[in-house]
């Protein structure tokens, strides 16, 4: 994806989102660990939005939960589990809606990754490495943790025909074109997006199959081969691939079209609900 | 999986392994990063018991392959691709075969992990921490990186109706069950397999759906929910959950048991040489 067609993008959901703009500033806020807020925010965005329907947030799922899901489809999936309360904690938490059965499903799963200070570093005019003498600073590959959350949930729901996983990523180990920083002196530092010591946005893609990235992937396709039908569970990744932080509402816009799909999807088992 | 069990099933494998017995030595050897070896050792036996087939080892696959592959299934696949050499090294490398249209065809893929010093240390008289008071050492995440190979690998197979991925595990993060370690000086300490701080076994289940370790999982398990047909692709994980380390035979053994199911999978497509 070109950095014109993202940032359009972000500029039109920004314009969509601006229904929930009351609820926090608008004002460009650093990343970080705040995804579990715009999480929360989320929620109560849906909740105006769809006030026919019970929302709840949780910020862990249990490895037993997900045991007794793959059980529920077949008796021979679910059946390890090592440490009893073993659990997964996504760091934006789970947002879920009480289907008309009285069940939860999820509606939105979230994660933000942050990697690579380059950006930060450069414009600091601090230089990296052992000797303080490198521009840039080899990305690690801690990012490819980030495929077991994404598995675990993909497996939760299995039979589910929508998959809402949004994965939020920034730094410089993540940009999508090349990007001009300026040091304290004046002088400036190009970073290119493709530069292998710092790309680490394929690490990622096996998670989406390859499909575009900054796009919201939540209802699943079907795939045909070898006489078989698969369906592909892929994870929406999003990147700042200018180099830019995560403002809060863009994060919440993108959370909102995806939960919107998981909505739709689940259409069929919420219809008591939105006619009553 | 109980230890006597996994012992018994070792036993067996070895036995049927005798058969590669000359090509390396018999005695406990340490696992590290052997899996490459006993990978190489795999393909040579493979070339005795099946003749008629040919077959290849190499170290790496190109993403740009996988996204190919995906290509091939669906023109929305396989489009992302940020570094051009970008690809996957499973330690133990891939093991193909050609197929009677003169295709390279997957017939196993290994890795090996080693995680959690504990019972060396112990049997050293080691203590661990940042004070060197503590017996255990808590355990790291790293592991939960495994499962990004396995995710390219499911898809470059994606409608392969078998999916041939061993996972190998040794150390103090991977028992299966209670071990009892003696120090220096005579005194024993017992390693509790369910232990918060070290067992790290759940957080690679995800990769089988929780079905049961030490496992050949290689041909495909079909379930059904929600009127949709959904083919698995299950990661074969394989521990040393007594606390020892993998013998070159096990390996070779499991290896050779994974690449038979392989081959029988793939029997309409090597049939003619099969008949030959």
């Amino acid at each position: 994806m070109k950095g014109n067609q993202q940032s359009e993008r972000l500029t039109t959901q920004q314009k969509a989102a601006d229904g929930v703009l009351g609820i926090f500033e608008e004002s460009a806020q650093q990343h970080d660990k705040k995804v579990h807020r715009t999480s929360i925010l989320t929620m109560e965005q849906l909740k105006k939005e769809f006030p026919m329907l019970e929302f709840r947030y949780r910020s862990e799922l249990l490895k037993q939960e997900i045991n007794e899901a793959l059980q529920k489809i077949d008796q021979s999936l679910g059946q390890t589990l090592f440490l009893p309360n073993a659990r997964i904690k996504p760091d934006g938490g789970i947002i879920e809606v009480k289907d008309d059965c009285g069940n939860w499903r999820i509606v939105v799963v979230s994660e933000a990754k942050y990697q690579g200070k380059d950006i930060k570093n450069i414009k600091a005019g601090k230089l990296v490495g052992k000797n303080h003498n490198q521009v840039l600073m080899a990305a690690g590959n801690a990012i490819e943790r980030a495929h077991k959350n994404i598995c675990e949930i993909a497996n939760f729901m299995l039979t589910e025909p929508y998959f809402p996983y949004i994965l939020f990523l920034e730094g410089s180990n993540f940009l999508t074109h090349d990007i001009i920083v300026t040091r304290p002196d004046g002088s400036t530092y190009t970073i290119a997006y493709c530069n292998g010591m710092l790309n680490r946005l394929d690490r990622l893609t096996a998670a989406n199959y390859g499909m575009p990235i900054n796009t919201n992937l939540c209802e699943n396709r079907f795939v045909s081969g070898n006489g078989l039908t698969i369906m592909l569970q892929a994870a929406s990744i999003y990147t700042q691939g200018n180099g830019g932080h995560w403002k809060d509402v863009e994060m919440v816009s993108i959370m909102m079209e995806v939960a919107r799909t998981s909505l739709r999807m689940l259409g069929k088992d919420l219809f008591q609900q939105l006619t009553k």
